[in-house]
């Protein structure tokens, strides 16, 4: 079985895939989003695993838009809790360290921690795990990675500080995706959708009031244009219900009376 | 008069720089965004300017947040149409070119272009305009750059094919940002606000109910996560207005019925 994945050995991304599917599953790892959805769609890797929402910053637009254009499928949610932790090479104390470098969100989050230690200056880079293994080959003495404990495992460096994040509960939640539609042997509790309505005043109030009439929890929404349309405007919807018959309702109701409506995947909730 | 822009001269955002304050006006180019926003924030750049939107992935969700975080004021907004030209060290022609670099995006934007030249490999690169100045600086003659005609002008290539994107209305919008409240010495028609409200059954459908009714335009709306507050939900909105005292009546509202809200500026529609 083989997972596409963004990042290198390591990253988060690459976490998720040992979680969800354990540590024989083969992994593609890709240097952009659009790589994973490409290797889903071709059929060349089984799963792809793909970061959709972070409890700072909020959703990843882009990745809706993949999961749209790549026509995938939902299968599954997976809630990552971001533990950054520093490491360096073994034998290294903190105060060794000229700088630390990380990823700019990364560094950001951990902030608070280094208020201690104002000799390290801290130098974006472009991710996490990719620094680790930096240091790991050139064996750089003087700086420090802000990565997650599988990175230093995997680059057999030391963790000199665990959990350095300033928000302990910050977590990133990740979607699984297929290629064809997903086996329903469950009953789902949550649906990612995408609606396109034509824009009539208020038509989108109108939307909401008759979902939120079903019961269905609203509090995930972005818009988003319809390039080729300006007359019509779409939302990509992130809903968790308690009767999945009226969740059905609702699609049809919509279908009937709004407009269009895409269904990237009904799942369970695993928050 | 000193600007803070993300990117190096001939990048797009160097280009809208230029376009609103003129060819006389500092430029600041930072490598990520935190850094306009800070900079901005602490009075170093009078004025930042922030991609907010593209019309193909929808609103940039990370640049909300920076807003947000940093306390900035939004004083105007800037379209710039987005033409991506195919570029290479004087002289040399599109079968002389063995791969382009760009940024994934832009390499996207223009793949039907290049399926007419299938010998030429694209790779993906950082950005536009970095890899226009690394053809110039160290003489590579057999790659060539996409990247905005500035750029071309900048590092002294060569355009040998303009405007190659496939959707040819393609734009991104742009924010000026400053540190203090904008003079209101117009009538604006036209708000970014943010509205974080208690997350009782419905409460959103409610909300757009009544700023619809007030004859606000809703097409443009986000949700974000209230980290520290996870029984409260919060909304980027965009909106478009004819009656600017309606606006005011809405904002009233929201406050005494709905919840909190930020208006991070009130600004003339340039679309």
């Amino acid at each position: 079985m083989q997972i596409a994945i963004q990042g290198i050995p390591g990253s988060f991304h690459h976490q998720v895939a040992l979680n969800v599917f354990g540590a024989d599953a083969g992994i593609l790892g890709f240097r952009i989003f659009e790589e994973v959805a490409k290797s889903v769609s071709k059929g060349e890797a089984e799963f792809g695993v793909l970061a959709i929402e972070n409890s700072i910053a909020g959703a990843i637009l882009p990745n809706y838009e993949l999961i749209d254009r790549y026509n995938l499928r939902i299968k599954d949610e997976y809630y990552l809790p971001i533990s950054h932790n520093l490491m360096a090479l073994p034998g290294r104390e903190i105060n060794n360290l000229l700088e630390v470098r990380s990823h700019p969100m990364a560094l950001l989050q951990c902030k608070k921690f280094f208020e201690n230690h104002p000799a390290i200056q801290l130098i974006d880079d472009v991710d996490t795990a990719s620094v680790a293994k930096r240091i790991s080959e050139e064996k750089l003495s003087g700086i420090g990675a802000i990565a997650s404990k599988t990175a230093a495992k995997i680059y057999d460096l030391e963790i000199l500080a665990e959990d350095i994040q300033t928000v302990k509960n910050n977590f990133t939640r990740f979607i699984i995706l297929q290629k064809d539609n997903v086996n329903l042997d469950f009953v789902p509790n949550k649906a990612s959708i995408k609606v396109t309505v034509k824009n009539s005043k208020g038509i989108l109030a109108k939307l909401l009031t008759m979902m939120s009439d079903y019961g269905l929890d609203l509090s995930k929404i972005q818009s988003i244009p319809v390039i080729e349309k300006p007359w019509e405007y779409a939302f990509f919807i992130d809903t968790q219900f308690d009767d999945y018959a009226a969740f059905q309702n609702a699609i049809q109701e919509i279908n009937n009376n709004f407009g269009e409506v895409k269904i990237f995947g009904e799942y369970l909730n695993r928050k």
